[in-house]
């Protein structure tokens, strides 16, 4: 006999991972599959279904083991209606996921996006695990963020709370425009993409040296790449990491002053850079942040990966016992 | 045979304001004296003690009615123990003033700091009413900030959030350092002290115009008088206020990207230039914020003026209801 678990689902624009996880927040099994990105919607949500039926099957699971199925949605959402508002990798527009669902799956549904289920993630099971007020940044080919407070994901007043991506950070003339149109976003400066973008224009104006011969190897430049340089000791690289890691340290101790959480979790493509991002950071953080800040505040890189969105959407499931819902 | 009441007490450097409150957050009466800075915490605690019994017999009130004390405190505390950590214009270090209230009144005491008391008045009965979240700032001498989350005031882990004076929003040479040891900060970009000093370096390049005047006049220059100024049309005054309006604007659009407030409730001295301040202040933030924050968020001014402090100090004791603790 099975103990009752919950379904966490976190999809994405090349994949949709599933995972069964328990009580304790435990990760017990999971399934990777494409996104159907060209069927639509009803192709993502006939995924769902079978995967589902597997991930139980295959297990020794039944649909009456499920106690709800969370989802982290990487889209604007109606939180209340359960409604993506715009999934832009998708091409999702307002299509009422909850609904749909519930037409298949009568458990309880919850559904929220990515950046808030990584960083429920976190909380639950990973780097910020006990902690009551928390920041998760995940720096990837965007930024993303998600703040818990009291224990609990905070959404504004209309989900936009987090969406530290598009804060001002850069106002000269070099600041480089967003796809939201601003210039100088967190996003474009101190992203993957802006790594990626730091190191094209070096390339440029260099014909030598280890950065220039992956380039002139691969026919591009990647984040994982540059971080791998500049691990080995590559001097333009780690300049690279280093201004990306003075940029994510200024704009944190700013967002301390408004919302003073007790740890940052960072997690994405860029942590992977470890302490040659995490230690330029955290000197910028402390020599920004005043004492009674920087004292109280940690800053510690993710520890689940890419299984925090499963395990933070089936949060949202355990959220209901949490909090006698 | 009266009703049971809270008292609310707002602390100054200048003045105690004490105020007693139903529980619909109306300012039944209110009593205010000069506050005894030479004779340390005890002296103060004296003087509460000789209002509360004032203000309750005049109005034919004994101490049963009182329900409860709230205190907003111009200072950094442990909110868990009541212990004032540094009260600078008082010049009062790690004072345990629940505790020594406590001996004197044998209901609830309950403190929070003077912004936070504010932007619960704000909340309970001002501009902020019936919104459950909410960014408050008031823009006197310094800046200060109070963050509404869920109908309930957010501390973060050390009692530092909604310290917004200390936001970094200038960094090149011009910028000027703050109290705190930093540069650039919010309080001193853009606060009424600002304002005085942007007019100051004015007035130095100009021998004419009634800035001048004024400040041969006075041999000096208040936020006031130049509010007063911009008002009556002068072209400096009006331009230091756009000033003001455009750094704030561009500042509290970046803190919506973090917390997504319904409302933005702006008070203190220098939100008396009215339309002067505001219509540039919410340009400048519909310019900077994206759609989806734009179309959400309102801002407004604090309606409450200098009764804010004693309303939200009373709500203190207010949330033991709401909240049903």
């Amino acid at each position: 006999m099975h103990q009752s678990i919950y379904i966490g689902i976190d999809l994405g624009g090349t994949s949709i991972k599933m995972g069964m996880i328990d009580k304790q927040g435990r990760l017990l099994y999971s399934l990777e599959n494409p996104t159907p990105v060209k069927d639509g919607y009803q192709g993502v949500i006939e995924a769902f279904d079978t995967m589902l039926n597997n991930l139980l099957k295959v297990h020794g699971y039944t649909q009456e083991h499920v106690q709800g199925i969370g989802i982290g949605v990487p889209a604007f959402l109606d939180l209340k209606k359960g409604i993506v508002i715009e999934l832009v990798n998708l091409q999702w527009k307002n299509v009422p996921l909850k609904e749909l669902l519930s037409e298949k799956w009568s458990v309880p549904i919850k559904i929220d996006n990515d950046a808030n289920a990584a960083a429920l993630g976190e909380m639950w099971a990973g780097a910020g695990k006990g902690k009551t007020h928390l920041l998760c940044i995940t720096i990837g080919t965007g930024i993303g963020g998600g703040i818990i407070i009291n224990g609990d994901i905070y959404h504004g007043v209309n989900g936009m709370a987090g969406e530290v991506g598009h804060i001002t950070v850069r106002e000269d003339e070099a600041a480089r425009t967003c796809n939201c149109g601003k210039k100088g976003c967190l996003e474009t400066e101190a992203s993957a993409t802006a790594i990626v973008n730091d190191a094209i224009e070096k390339v440029k104006h260099t014909s030598f040296g280890p950065l220039r011969e992956e380039y002139d190897r691969m026919g591009s430049l990647s984040a994982k790449s540059i971080i791998h340089l500049a691990k080995q000791g590559d001097r333009t690289c780690t300049e690279i990491i280093q201004k990306t890691a003075h940029i994510l340290g200024k704009t944190l101790a700013q967002m301390c002053y408004l919302i003073n959480p007790e740890t940052i979790v960072i997690g994405g493509g860029v942590s992977h850079a470890g302490d040659l991002l995490f230690n330029p950071l955290k000197h910028t953080f402390n020599a920004t942040a005043l004492p009674r800040i920087r004292e109280n505040t940690t800053i510690v890189p993710a520890k689940l990966g890419n299984h925090a969105g499963m395990i933070g959407a089936a949060w949202l499931i355990h959220r209901l016992d949490v909090f006698q819902l």
